[in-house]
């Protein structure tokens, strides 16, 4: 059955979309179609409840988003909080505002990247709210569980305390530079576009992480490495020292962004949108035995400290940053719409 | 400390409004700050969680709406879909789409009236996301609890059912009308765009009716209550008659729609915006004895029946209604917008 609102109404659209999210699982007694969904919760555990939302010609734009990869990411940007908690995933509910004059195929390829990306985390579609909008709006609220008192914080970093981070930074930023050019793409830039598009979410990581015990506090990177640091700093009552020469990026990271006159320890620590996660710890396990334990790429880049700022250093010399990663107020100047 | 993203930033802006909210209480171990709310749910207990989203110029307009009404409603919308599944509000999270020129004042009375209806049906702030947007747009999630296996549904009504419910209907219909005329409103004029702007929640009803164990099956009247019993009905498998001159009013509503030219059986019977609960029971308690119960006005209207379709009747003949409800892509050109 087609998805089409403005030919099967309201209701003929939540039934189609409810056909295809099928059936949520036995934590939920019941799902799409009722008032409320219901979520029977396991003994011992408590929920994460994380609510993101993209609006149109804010976090996207029709004209250059490919519709399957919004879906995609308007759930994923929801499970890469609930990774940044140790949660995993239980279900979400999904508040869709749809303009009249949205074309069938877009919203075609949206319910297909969302629920593909639901069905690939686990995490099913179990209500929500569909209406008209002037613009496409999209808001996501996802649950998940984590044991109880075992959520990761980002108030718990304390001087002295390891920071960490998982993966690569910079590709997501990078690769919405690469979109705004016209040029095909390849190699890094094209991968930077899939990050920039796809993005994943860290969540078995932040479930590893949250198992090992090691973690003092955690964030996941989503306005920029320099912004969500001062997020967790800021929680956690600290401040820090950022090695700048270790942040990690893709191989050639720093070749194509002098080809399109980009600073690449800028677009890394600020660039925004790598949903990698951000961590402290208290004990110094090595990196690399950190990445044993996650299953990925970790990365040491910097130190936390009692002054309560946070210092950026490159080979041990204080450097400053021009810009630190995405307000949504604030930068509207500084940073293009997307 | 105001309420200025412009100024503050989103960040800013999170902390003014996290201050104004204070704690979440003690079901929350933590609340706004961190990438997710935590909730520790009771034990016994199933969550009812419930999304709500209201469009700037589709549900309302901010030239005609005061903006502290505003806030009120954007919550109380969603409490009524957790006193529909007999659900006890334990807290929400609000994303919010902010247009850069839109005034301060205006933020200001949305979030007065939003926390003011937070606080009188102890249902904090938790959480959320806050962005630009074109348009003004906020989405709600709540989350609300009920005993396992207790939750009101849709789907329980059977054939030989009675049907009530509860209050009044048509008045907020009525309302909108009168706010787009620019007469001075008395009377239930007044009373009528009162109850528009400031819907009130069946919490208490709600859970009054589940504990009476009472009812088979109950739905919030928030698209109109034709509308609304279908859902029911279709979730049910039955049909029904529906007694159109039984449907409970405000005193004077006929004479008040006689002299707009309005037609109150239909502004009753498909209007919208009641958030009134709509229920069916088995057992055949009295309409006083029920009202008893739960505390509030209480009308028999209808029977459920096994033929799958609703006939709407009056004084036992059977009448067609020209319209049927709201839906938020069907009638468009039918209902005017708010």
């Amino acid at each position: 059955m087609p998805l089409d609102p403005a030919r099967q109404g309201e209701f003929g659209f939540i039934r189609a979309l409810a056909r295809r999210a099928g059936r949520a699982g036995r934590r939920w007694p019941l799902g799409i179609g009722d008032d409320a969904a219901i979520l029977a919760p396991r003994s011992g555990y408590e929920l994460a409840v994380t609510l993101d939302a993209l609006h149109e010609d804010v976090h996207f734009r029709l004209a250059t988003t490919d519709a399957r990869s919004l879906g995609h990411k308007a759930l994923v940007v929801n499970l890469s909080d609930l990774a940044a908690m140790g949660a995993r995933p239980l279900g979400f509910v999904l508040g869709l505002g749809l303009p009249p004059e949205l074309e069938p195929r877009v919203l075609e390829g949206f319910a297909g990247g969302l629920l593909a990306a639901a069905r690939a985390s686990s995490c099913p579609l179990v209500g929500g709210d569909t209406t008209r909008a002037a613009r496409l709006a999209i808001a996501i609220t996802a649950i998940g569980e984590v044991p109880r008192g075992c959520a990761l914080r980002r108030s718990g970093a304390r001087p002295g305390d390891h920071l960490f981070v998982t993966g690569t930074l910079g590709a997501a930023a990078l690769g919405l530079r690469e979109l705004e050019c016209a040029a095909p793409l390849s190699g890094l830039s094209a991968r930077a576009v899939a990050r920039q598009r796809r993005p994943r979410a860290r969540l078995r990581e932040g479930t590893r992480l949250r198992e090992s015990g090691l973690a003092s506090a955690a964030i996941d990177v989503s306005d920029g490495l320099v912004q969500d640091l001062g997020h967790l700093l800021e929680r956690s009552g600290v401040g820090a020292e950022l090695w700048l020469e270790r942040l990690p990026t893709e191989r050639g990271f720093a070749r194509v962004c002098a080809t399109r006159g980009l600073d690449p320890t800028l677009l890394a620590a600020s660039g925004g949108e790598d949903y990698e996660l951000l961590f402290c710890a208290s004990r110094a396990p090595s990196a690399a035995a950190l990445a044993k334990k996650l299953g990925c790429r970790v990365t040491e880049i910097g130190r936390i400290t009692r002054a309560r700022r946070l210092v950026t250093l490159r080979e041990g010399e204080p450097v400053e940053l021009s810009a630190s990663g995405f307000d949504h107020f604030k930068t509207v100047a500084a940073r293009s719409e997307k």
